[in-house]
């Protein structure tokens, strides 16, 4: 994938120098660390990784690249899944970690302004004496800046959205240099183009964000959560259908298959039904939580659901919770020694049924190993591969049923990434997925950025 | 401000006349008309009006006037109101308000595909019976293509956001004819930048919007209205914030000044105290509303609130909306033979009651009837003057108290419209409000639109 890495010529560190000083290394084993995420993409390593501490600084730097055409690679955590912090083209990695201070809570006006490297639990942390909280949940404890730059969701965005929601403003570094601010702290605008969607999931490949005006909200007063088995996946997903269509507000409602509920007992030390499950969460006031919790009690009768297992205390929903967002790790505990390849589609509800039973099809056909897990509340959903990638076969294998998934969701008017974001897993499906709007984003690409210096190879090819 | 419109020549005409033959007019008073919305700017006539009837005839029609580098006005109910339709610089406008119809409505998934002429109330009348509804309202029965195009919200928006988030999807014809669908019907995607967001808000000066797909929600079980006097502005809007903070999921929360709650009284024939007022409504289950109410009651009285009188019955609330929604004529109506300027700002709502005291104190300073009106929960309000054009001392007085309220809306982090757009009116004041990413719009309006053909003199002036 990294044919012809651009090399960083001596003088060239020394201008980076004069900016970060010793904040930079050169050093193999730390960049190839910055060029790999948690995907199962290979390391990309960059040329040179600076470590930043302002937004002038960041201007700086990338006045430097801009100067001498090098690539600039954002970088927060690492937690993205599709590649998105490789150096496909070498170049410089921006780490922005070390920018992590909370700079202003706005308690009245329910908003939080942060630095790109503030993680989403040390936000909540530092929140909780407020009575506020930040919902999106992708279950990585990413950075806000990298949530924002892959327009990030996870388990609570049926009821709060998703980072496309809840950004409200931003900083942003141009390709030259210019630092921008996206719009006001206003609740609403219609005062021109919407920058701060535009930068909201542009991947770091129109600017580098960073400072993030966030959205958020009251902790409820009460929270709920339950598991629920159900005979079979329609039963579970038009269980799921219903509820949305009732308006009743379900702050989460996930899908764990019957293969991934094996693998979270065995993990986690549960002892669930190994059949397709739902587990929900409520939020509300006392009353509202229960009244809540009933009329999606009698939904799931309907349709045939077994009995609900709740969790109304802290610690029980914090476990049952880790569950949900370790089943990557429970599911590579089902083969020892394989690797995990984490898929994301999203398709309109009406299809979703249709779509996880054709791709369960396709992979039992195959003869793969693969849980699949849903925020299904959202149409998403994703396929976990465990699988051996020293194995030419089974590889080819996951790889047909991954973009046959793929292909299935855009023909049932759904997208290739509900969540994950494009980097370079993604790239070759947005012709198919967007065909001719993709030279608008070409265009928009072009105009904000000539010389193709910002995260180069992600979204768009030039 | 319409200095040397462009002239359309005989040949030119006959060649739009070949793609909507007698679907097109050069009458003075059919240009004239289409020139002018609903607010004080002068009409600006476009020099020929096309009705357009698919996305196709558009696309062509789009084609020949990019080949002659005639500007392109898109044209929904006239409904804007700063000025949006008029034909800056002469040119074409294409009328679409005969593509009015209902594509498809998915009722499992929640949406719904219309063509760019439909109105909402036509849309909601269409709906009643499959127990769903689109919630955004702006008053006016505007075209569901102009509210996408100047990112209109309303009553609802504190509830269910603005079109901003209510848009799923669009397809678009470009500068140079191009059709494009900007997203799929996923609820969510990870896919790409974010074209939908792009082109809600674009005002017609980055292509033409001629199908959208809208979210749709279930009618409520209950719906419940309250109005509530308050002794002052500041306790007014302290139960806003102490209710918003609380999370309470109120439908709207609006305000009207005691000058505005006169207005009417007199011209709705209510009979409310005529004291800085709120309107409530809620929506939910029988339980949930009932909960609500409870709870902003409660709110209200420790703010020293007066009584609420409650409008459960649908009739009793459909007048009291008519009531918020005629307020402009109500105002209008306080000084027979004046005319009214409806302005629109937003402010973060910690700084609403100040914002709105210093607009009213500044108003009764320079001797103006101009009451005052909001959408609180979102911090945005709206002070309609009263006044006669031909007086230019009153106008210079009224102009200079709007200026003030807009820069004094943007020094405190808020926006120059907070719903209105830009159009022609606020385009002055977007260099104060953004900045430096005046410039990064300004490089997305010319990468996509590099001849400034689609509704040039709007938002960016190249």
């Amino acid at each position: 994938m990294q044919a012809n890495p651009v090399s960083l010529s001596d003088s060239f560190i020394e201008e980076l120098r004069g900016v970060v000083e010793q904040r930079l290394s050169t050093s193999a084993a730390v960049c190839l660390q910055h060029g790999k995420d948690e995907s199962w993409h290979e390391s990309l390593p960059p040329g040179a990784v600076v470590f930043a501490h302002s937004t002038e600084e960041v201007s700086e730097i990338v006045k430097i690249c801009a100067r001498h055409k090098i690539p600039v690679i954002p970088y927060g955590t690492g937690t993205s899944l599709e590649g998105h912090v490789g150096a496909v083209y070498g170049g410089v990695c921006i780490d922005l970690s070390e920018m992590n201070e909370i700079l202003n809570v706005n308690a009245a006006d329910l908003d939080v302004t942060v630095q790109p490297g503030v993680r989403r639990k040390q936000l909540n942390e530092y929140l909780r004496d407020t009575g506020l909280f930040f919902p999106i949940d992708p279950g990585a404890d990413a950075s806000l800046g990298g949530m924002t730059a892959t327009r990030a969701s996870g388990t609570n965005a049926v009821r709060y959205g998703t980072m496309r929601e809840n950004v409200l403003s931003m900083t942003v570094v141009m390709a030259d240099g210019r630092i921008i601010k996206t719009s006001s702290r206003a609740r609403k605008s219609a005062a021109g183009y919407d920058l701060t969607r535009l930068f909201v999931g542009s991947e770091g490949t129109l600017g580098v964000i960073t400072e993030i005006t966030l959205r958020l909200y009251g902790i409820p007063e009460a929270i709920s959560a339950a598991v629920c088995p159900f005979p079979d996946l329609e039963s579970a997903v038009d269980t799921v259908i219903t509820t949305i269509q009732c308006g009743i507000p379900v702050a989460r409602i996930e899908l764990m298959d019957e293969v991934q509920m094996k693998a979270l007992n065995a993990y986690s030390g549960f002892d669930y039904p190994e059949q397709n499950t739902l587990l929900f969460e409520f939020h509300g006031t006392e009353a509202g939580v229960k009244e809540q919790a009933e009329l999606v009690g009698e939904i799931a009768a309907d349709n045939g659901a077994g009995e609900f297992q709740w969790a109304s205390k802290a610690e029980e929903r914090s476990k049952l919770w880790q569950g949900r967002h370790d089943s990557y790790y429970a599911a590579m505990a089902l083969r020892p020694g394989a690797k995990g390849m984490a898929t994301d589609v999203c398709v309109p509800i009406s299809r979703l049924a249709e779509c996880i039973l054709e791709v369960r099809k396709d992979v039992d056909a195959e003869k793969l190993l693969a849980p699949i897990v849903g925020h299904v509340g959202d149409g998403n959903f994703h396929v976990c591969f465990i699988m051996d990638p020293d194995d030419a076969d089974e590889m080819r294998r996951v790889e047909g049923v991954n973009r046959r998934m793929v292909l299935r969701a855009i023909a049932m008017g759904g997208t290739c990434t509900g969540e994950h974001g494009v980097g370079i897993g993604k790239i070759e499906f947005l012709v198919a997925e967007h065909g001719e709007a993709l030279s608008v984003m070409r265009a928009m690409k072009m105009a904000l950025d000539p010389d193709n210096i910002m995260n180069p190879g992600k979204i768009i090819n030039l």
